[in-house]
């Protein structure tokens, strides 16, 4: 099992160091803009989107805003309300270009609401049309020439998780911190969170 | 395309004889429940639940709460807070049998709220925990012996729709009747619904 | 409880007039191509897709699919392939200019998969570019001047099943109807679907 | 933003230690069952299974078997066919104790499939009934005294991540390792998986 304990290996080194390079001014921006609609949470929503396995990151997060007692949804799930001005969009798309998230990104801007991208290409069109751009590195599925990002940070030739692993990992575990960021800002304990977490789920 | 026009004239038939044996005493529990449930809106939840085709009927019925300003939740999506005494559970089983519906309703009951049932069977273990069980007739997929319930309404012996479909076509219909009650009774107008329909939904 | 009686019989009203309404060679033209993608099954896929409650509808059919033995997959859950020439797309839309739909519906024509709509409207984004068009009526969420198809039918002026709830109760009829003729064309019987019927579900 | 940068070196730390922790019995042993499933493929199913966010994970390793060309399903979603002897059933749960995984995988035992659990506790009612169990350290919900476990990992009095996040975060990565031990013994490129990877997605 030897590529096994190699890719873990890969991934938990991928991940610390892409943490690293997250750029602060972008984190603090998305952590405000997290903030302020609890502040107002009567009014506000967010939505979140994301395909695939970006979708399931997404998912996870949503799940915790839901814990600290924000009104939060996920594209895709039956019950989603409509949306509007000021309320959240949080995007998770590596290369920024998958199509059905673009196209329901700029949905969302129509109506007014605030689109914060989570992408590793601050140049993509997820990005480009985002109020709020958190770059989060990864060796994401799009043309070899745009990997080399990924490359440089752990200076390797052939990196072992395929496709999106490393920009979705990276994800989960960042927006997990964000979530702690919050509970301390909000003033929220575990026992507040377990208090809304299903107690009858699947 | 014989099949297809039998089939079909034997689900509407089906569904307009089935409507027809509905108990008043049932559906006006049910329907008070509904909204006694709204006047507390700030307070109380609605999970629905059901396994299959009943599960996805389930959550075209509380789409629709949703959009009528219910605080609604559906088992199996991301996004479902814990529930308590005194909130509402909406559980959807032709059989009234289907083992995690029944685990599901179980533990909900434990946790003090109150259990709706749709179920075609009034002695199934589903209805026997129920606080409010609302008969709808079906063909269910559970034993032959078992099924003349659905037989007698049609004086048919080979159904064409196979499986649960006879309950699954009318247990919607007849809870898109709800929410028209429900509608008038609330006060609300399509209108009213438009503004909370999802406006980017998939 | 009135309305919730007069619902029903709009709404039982309506799906049996508006399956009349049919227009047989569309229906044909659809169910061949399902038949022809069963007898290639090895090779074909099916990818069902829908938003809102017009994507509950398409679930519910795509299950039936797969107690008939299809290879098929809903947009919007985790477990989708990639789809190719001579795959087939169900695409339910009422007005047939939901966004998210006919951008997926787009791609999907990209990649040289045959296109079937259910739709109310033959001149719709969706419906120009399918391959197979099968006109379902439905009061749609759309302007109420193109309302007047839906109000032709039954003559009424202010109908009670709000938004889209005609087209897709009478969508749900019409494609159980499709999975009967399937079912005879097919040679299976009850048992046959009842065998590949999940037996752990939710 | 302290408790942020804190957070995700604490996730990252304990998803590297406890990785250092797997057992490699146990890992070795859900390796070749995985492979013996591909072997079989035709005739053998995969069903992944758990809650919350231990079912997002779940799902997260599921689509990466279907890119692999397994046929996999995951517990929840619409499209889900019968399971049976041989088929493998993976159920994650870190406490062990969700009470609808845990009725959902006694049925699946049943009916005969084999059960792989993933899960913290090698005592829990889960990983009791199952064939192979793979620990996954994890600071789990359940009570404090059995928290005992990831603390000593990395020595900490007060975790910053709540609830079951660690375990959560852990089984990802994890689970990623395993796709790549599979690929490698399944002689697959990253070319191959994108062949089946979705071209149309939500």
């Amino acid at each position: 099992m030897n590529y096994l304990y190699q890719a873990v290996d890969e991934i938990v080194g991928f991940i610390s160091s892409a943490l690293k390079m997250l750029k602060i001014e972008q984190v603090s921006r998305m952590i405000e803009a997290l903030e302020e609609t609890y502040r107002k949470n009567n009014l506000r929503k967010i939505l979140v989107m994301g395909a695939g396995r970006s979708g399931l990151v997404a998912k996870a997060f949503a799940m915790r805003l839901l814990h600290l007692g924000y009104h939060v949804y996920a594209l895709g799930e039956t019950l989603v309300p409509s949306i509007g001005p000021n309320d959240l969009v949080v995007a998770i798309s590596g290369s920024g270009r998958t199509k059905l998230i673009v196209t329901a990104a700029e949905a969302a801007k129509n109506v007014g609401a605030k689109i914060i991208a989570i992408t590793s290409f601050p140049d993509s069109p997820l990005a480009r049309l985002a109020d709020i751009v958190v770059e989060v590195p990864g060796r994401t599925k799009i043309a070899a020439e745009e990997d080399y990002f990924a490359r440089q940070i752990l200076g390797i030739h052939e990196p072992l998780a395929p496709l999106g692993t490393l920009f979705e990992d990276t994800a989960m575990v960042f927006l997990d911190g964000v979530i702690v960021e919050l509970m301390h800002r909000l003033g929220k304990t575990e026992e507040d969170l377990k208090k809304i977490h299903a107690n009858i789920e699947l």
